[in-house]
C-alpha cells in the first residue's frame, strides 16, 4: 500500500510543510526511518532524530518549531501522537481487510451463502448450509462445519476450527488454531468403573466484536439448542479454556491460559488475569477483577471486587495473609521465645 | 435426519398417544419446542409448558396424567428423563457417524489400508504405510503421519495431528487441533551453555475408548519402540500437556489445562482437576483425586487419597492450613498481645 | 533406511565381530531385539539378554568379554552407551531430513524464493514475497504468511501458523500447531465500557537453533518494525504463551504451559519450569531458575537465583514459609496453650 504524503495529511486533517507528492508505504520509529517511511515526533526528547532521520515524512505538533535543518516533509497536526495512533489503526485496518477473492483449492459445501467482499484462502473448508457475511476474511486451512453463521467483517485466521451449528457475530477476530464448539467434557461413571460420554449437542455463540486468541478453546453447550455464549465486546487472549454452558458477559477481558469450568456465568466488564482458574456452576459479578493465577472456588456477591490468590480472597485480605506467610518463620521464633520465657516464669512456682 | 414419532417410540420401547406418523427432526426443551421438535416432561414443575408447547411430540412417564388440553403427541415410557437421555445418545451417535465417503482433494500415501465406512474430509492427509480401521471419521485438515494405526470407529476432528508410528485405538475421539506424538522436551546441556536436542524416537499409544480434548498435546516417548501410553477409557479435556514416557491408567479423567511431566505414571480411575501440575518421574496411585490447580511434587503411597494445594497435601490437612493462613493476621495479633502481657508481667520482677 | 552392520561400525569408529554384511534397519532395546534390529549393552545387569536376543547386532564396550554363546554380531566401541546415543542422533537426523520434494496440491504465492532440498508437504501454503532457505521441511497444512523468512534446515511440522513478516532462523524446529505472530493482547478502554483493539503491527523473530513446542503461541510486537524476540538456542516446550514485545535470551529453556506477559525480558541461560506465570514489563536476570507453577510479579536483581512460589520468593525462603504453613495448625495450638497458661498465671494477680 502506497500513499502520497498529501493523502496521509488529508486523512489526519493535517498540513504538509515540504514536498507533498512523495510516496510513503510504511510506518516507522523516527530513529529507524528510511526513505518511504512515515514517522512521528511527539516527545521532544527524541527531537534530535528529526535532524538525522531519512524518513520521508514526520508527523509533528502544529506548535513544534524546528531548531535545525531537516530533510523529511513535516505533517502538522494538533496532536502528533494521537494522529500517529490513528494512522496505525487505518493502516492495520487496511492490511486486515485488503485480501479479497478465492484462492484455489477450497471446498465449499451445498447450500452455502457467501457475502460480497470475502476472502477465502486456499484449503479453506465451509460445510453445508453455512452462511458467511460480507467482507469476512477466511484464511487458509480454516474449517467451518455445517450450519454455521459468520457475521459481517469477521476475520478467521489460519487453522481456526468451527464445529457445526455455531454462530459467530459481526466484527469478530478469531486467531489461528482457535477451536469453537468442541464437545464439552462430560462423562457419566458406569458400574464397571468406565465412563460413558454424555452427548454434547449444543453450540457456541460469539456475539459481535468478540476477540478470541490463538489456540483458545470454547466448548459447545450440552443440550441441543443451548449455547455457550460469549457476549458482545468480550476479549479473550491465547490458550484459554471455556467449558460447556459458560456465559461470558459484555466487554469482559480475559488474559492468556485462564480456564473457566462448566456452567459458570461471568458478568460484564470483568478483568481476569492470566492462568486464572474458575470452578464450575459459579457466578462472577460484573466488574470483578481477578489477578493472575488466582483460583475462584465460590460465589462472590458484590460487584467490583478485586480477587486474588488460590483459593481467592478479597485482594486486601489476601495481601495481608501473603505478608503473614512471609513472616511465618519469624512468628514461630517469637512463639518459641514466649514459650521459653513462660516456662522459666512458671518453673519456680511449680518447683 | 428425520424420523416419525412412531419410530422414536419404538426405539424407546414406548407407546404413542396421538398421531404417530408426524415427522420429528430435532430435540428441544419443552419451553422452546416448535413444530418438528421432540421434547420431554419429567419434572412436573414444567408441566404447564405441555399445555402451551408447539413441539410435535413430548416424552412423558407412563404414570403421567394430563390435566388440560395439549397439542403434541405423547410418547409414554417408564422414565421420561432416561428415555430422553437415550434419545440424545442415539441422536449424537447418528450425527457423529453420519458422514461417509471421501471429499476431494485429499492426499493418501503409498501402502495405506483403509477400512470400509470411513469419512475422509477434504484436505486430509494420510502418510505412507498407515492403517485406518472401519468407520473411522477423518475430518478436513487432519494430518496422519507414516506408519500410523487408527482403530475402528475412531473420530479425528479437524486439524488433529498424528506423528509417525503412533497407534490410536478403537472408539477414540480426538478433538480439533490435538497433537499426538510431537517430540518430548529433552535437551542435553553442552559445555558452551547451549542445549542439544536428545533425539525423541518413540511414539504414542492411545488404547481404546480414549477421549482427547481440543488443542491437547501428547508427546512421544524418547527411545525407539517405547511409547507414551494412555490406557483404555481415559478421558482428557482440552489444552492438556502430557510429556514423554508418561503413562495414564485406565478410566482416569483429567480436566483442562493440566500438565504431566516426563516419565510419570498415573494409576487407574484417578480424577484430576483442571490446571494441575504433576512433576516428572512420579507414580500417582489408583483412584487418587487431585483438586484443581494443585501441584504434585512427590510420591504418595496410598490409593484413593484426595490431594490439594501446591505443593499438594492430603485434602484435610491442606484445608486446615488454608484456614490457618486466613487466620494468620489474627494469630500475629494474638502473639503480639501475649508478648505485651508477658513484658508487663516480667517487668516488675526484673526492675 | 537400511544399513549393513559394517556401515554402522564405520560410523561409530567400531570393529565388527561376526558377520558384517547383514542389514539392520532399526534401533531397539536389547530385551526386545528382533532380526534386523541393532541394540546395545552397557550396563552388565542386562548382559543375560545378549545370550537370548534375536537382534542382528549389539554394540558393546571393547573391554566386554562374553561368557556364553550368542547370536548377534558385536560392534566393539570405546563406550557402548555413547555410541548408541550417537546412533540415535544420526538416525533421528536422517529421519527428520529424509523428506524432499513437493507433494501436490500446495499453494505458493508470488515472488517466493525457495532453497534447494526442501520438502513441501501437501496443502502447505506460502504467502507472497516469502523466502524459504535450504533443506527446510514444511509439513502438510503449514501456513506461512506474506514476507516471511525461514532459515536453512528449519522444520515446520503440520499445522504450524506463521503470520506475515515473521523471521524464523536456521536450524529451528516448530512443532505442530504452534502459532507465531498472532496479535498481541492490547485493548484500549472506551468511554462506553467497550474496548478498542490497539493495532498490533510488529512481528516475531526466532533466531537460530530455537525449538518451539506443539500448540505454543508467540504474539507479534505492537509497533511496526518492532519484534517479539526469541534468541539463539532457546527451547520452548508445548502450550506456552509468549506475549507481545517479550524477549527471551540465548539458551533459555522453558517447560510446558508457562506464560510470559507483555514486554518482559528474560535473560540468557534461564531454566523456567512448567505452568509458571511471569507478569508484564519485568526483567528476569540471566541464569535465573524458576520452579514449576511459580508466579513472578517483581524484578529480581541478582543472576542465578532460584525462585519459587506464587508470588515467588528465593527458594530457601519459600521452602521455610512452606514448612511454616504446614506447621500452622500446630502453631495455633501452641499460641492457644500460651494464652491459657498466661490467663491462669495472671488471674490470681488480678483477682
Amino acid at each position: 500500500m502506497e500513499f502520497t504524503i498529501a493523502q496521509v495529511a488529508q486523512l489526519l486533517g493535517g498540513e504538509v510543510k515540504g514536498p507533498s507528492d512523495l510516496k510513503v508505504n510504511r510506518l516507522s520509529k523516527i530513529e529507524e526511518g528510511t526513505e518511504g517511511a512515515i514517522s512521528f515526533l511527539s516527545n521532544l526528547k527524541y527531537e534530535h532524530f528529526l535532524y538525522t532521520t531519512s524518513a520521508s515524512a514526520v508527523i509533528v505538533d502544529r506548535t513544534f518549531e524546528p531548531k535545525k535543518a531537516y530533510s523529511p516533509s513535516l505533517i502538522l497536526v494538533d496532536n502528533a501522537y494521537t494522529a500517529f495512533t490513528r494512522l496505525l489503526e487505518v493502516y492495520h485496518n487496511a492490511l486486515t481487510f485488503r485480501k479479497t477473492g478465492t484462492e484455489e483449492p477450497v471446498r465449499v459445501g451445498k447450500d452455502v451463502e457467501i457475502g460480497e467482499g470475502i476472502y477465502l484462502g486456499a484449503f479453506a473448508y465451509i460445510g453445508d448450509h453455512s452462511r458467511i457475511g460480507k467482507n469476512v476474511k477466511i484464511y487458509p486451512h480454516v474449517y467451518i462445519g455445517e450450519n454455521v453463521v459468520i457475521g459481517d467483517n469477521t476475520i478467521l485466521y489460519s487453522g481456526v476450527r468451527i464445529y457445526d451449528n455455531c454462530k459467530i457475530g459481526a466484527s469478530c477476530t478469531l486467531h489461528a488454531n482457535a477451536v469453537i464448539g468442541a464437545d464439552g467434557f462430560g462423562f457419566a461413571p458406569q458400574a464397571d468403573g468406565s465412563y460413558k460420554g454424555i452427548p454434547q449437542l449444543g453450540y457456541v455463540v460469539l456475539e459481535d466484536n468478540v476477540s478470541i486468541g490463538a489456540n483458545t478453546t470454547i466448548d459447545c453447550a450440552t443440550m441441543p439448542e443451548d449455547a455457550t455464549i460469549i457476549r458482545n465486546g468480550a476479549k479473550l487472549d491465547n490458550l484459554i479454556q471455556v467449558a460447556h454452558n459458560v456465559e461470558i458477559g459484555r466487554n469482559t477481558v480475559i488474559a492468556a491460559q485462564t480456564g473457566i469450568s462448566g456452567s459458570t456465568k461471568i458478568g460484564e466488564q470483568c478483568m481476569i488475569g492470566g492462568q486464572v482458574g474458575i470452578a464450575g456452576h459459579l457466578h462472577v459479578p460484573n466488574k470483578t477483577i481477578i489477578t493472575a493465577q488466582s483460583g475462584i472456588s465460590k460465589n462472590w456477591e458484590r460487584e467490583g471486587l478485586v480477587l486474588r490468590g488460590s483459593p481467592a480472597m478479597e485482594n486486601r485480605e489476601n495481601l495481608r495473609t501473603e505478608v503473614g506467610v512471609r513472616r511465618l518463620p519469624e512468628l514461630e521464633k517469637r512463639v518459641k521465645e514466649l514459650e521459653k520465657i513462660l516456662k522459666e516464669l512458671t518453673l519456680p512456682a511449680n518447683s
